[in-house]
């Protein structure tokens, strides 16, 4: 593959966010935040009592989904969008709450342009895994035009909850889109936070007409803006729903995850 | 056993800190705050960059242990102490630093006396297991005078590091205590938190003449006071030490973990 590398330096002052990664108040913004833990959302307990307007507090990018697990969450600047399983997107109310959600509030450190005529989502997973540290952690954003896009949303669940790779069995819908202008929003993460979130990448798609969406399996392209910045460390707050005190917490559900993913 | 049980409304308000739980600040101090990941210490990452002025920013109770693994660390009242290998104890300075550190404001939310001639800290383990929930983050603390108390504290490692079982191996030191007064400060911590931190129980002992401590194995009382405080979440700041990007943290080191516990 043929990649065309622009450094941090050149492309760093038309990125950066409004918090500039300096002082106390911008330290903690360069943590990552997540409510509740996957393994919980593995289990069945599908829903939070965090709502997205106090989710925006914690950060302005990242992914989720919503209590029910009604739809693929993504938030990008500050505003939250649900990808709902007939495949449209809406803007999400501060009023909703979330049972899962990792965010932050981005910043980029790095920006990288690919240009490669065959570049897929596994080339460039694989990229990023050889430039970027395997012990750290990294919020990404992925801009570009994608020939394909194939991404998944979910119907919400009815109580009693089975737990998710059952809901998905029969509840999921897999988009194939075309030819789609769109980001894709999510996390690079370490192997110690299996259990706890998804290691590896993690992404959901918006595209930029606000008309599809979802967590992403793969996609092709011939051109992307990757954003980097990587976090200082995370934050965990625990899911307040009484569900959460009752699920079996002990397996490790890692294989399982994986199969969904 | 005959457990004498005092509810926490009883005892509260004998205990609480100066940090009340309701409020945004506080909301902050009620989680849990770790500087490196214990895999990572397993690892050989035996030198951090936080220093104890720092550390106590973050917390005012807690454990862990310092660069060059040069002993064991206890914090209580917002001061930190040092058990060396050859088990006297230290107040250590600001400037001095830590490889990795779990800790808390502490405030108890729930008080328990237990009043039995055979009591263990097996027994008080089992008791808690089910008496708290186990999905939740607790820290720790007991008082009380210990018919016996087995703690260890280990010599500082040299570069090029080992691993902590490695170095562990030969340069642990037991302490037999008998009729010790003292306090037990650590966490009872829910499964997902492997990798990360050490899952159950994980305690350091200090004397209250300050002449003994150190990360204890094992002791027998026939009276304690367990104060209890329930965590939100929990954050983890990474080491910023070069060696924290090079070590391996794919392999589960839980079994690794277990045998030097």
């Amino acid at each position: 593959m043929a990649f065309l590398l622009l450094s941090a330096a050149c492309m760093f002052q038309s990125c950066k966010s409004a918090y500039p990664k300096t002082g106390r108040a911008s330290l903690e913004k360069d943590f990552m935040y997540q409510y509740s833990i996957i393994d919980a959302l593995m289990a069945g307990v599908f829903d939070g009592d965090l709502t997205i307007g106090q989710l925006k507090n914690k950060g302005d990018f990242g992914i989720g989904t919503f209590n029910r697990v009604d739809g693929e969450l993504m938030m990008n600047a500050g505003l939250v969008y649900r990808t709902k399983f007939d495949g449209s997107v809406e803007e999400v109310s501060d009023e909703d709450s979330t049972s899962a959600a990792f965010i932050k509030f981005f910043s980029a450190d790095t920006v990288i342009i690919l240009n490669d005529k065959n570049l897929t989502y596994e080339k460039i997973q694989q990229y990023l895994s050889e430039k970027l540290n395997p012990n750290e952690i990294y919020a990404l954003r992925i801009k570009g035009r994608f020939t394909t896009m194939t991404t998944r949303a979910e119907k919400p669940a009815k109580p009693p909850y089975t737990s998710l790779p059952e809901h998905l069995k029969t509840n999921q819908t897999v988009f194939d889109l075309k030819n789609s202008e769109g980001i894709c929003n999510g996390f690079l993460l370490p192997p110690y936070l299996a259990r706890t979130n998804v290691p590896g990448f993690h992404m959901h798609y918006l595209a930029n007409d606000h008309k599809a969406g979802g967590h992403i399996f793969s996609f092709t392209t011939d051109s992307v803006t990757i954003e980097i910045d990587k976090a200082k460390g995370f934050t965990i707050e625990n899911n307040t729903n009484a569900e959460f005190k009752k699920v079996n917490l002990k397996p490790d559900r890692g294989a399982e995850l994986k199969k969904i993913e």
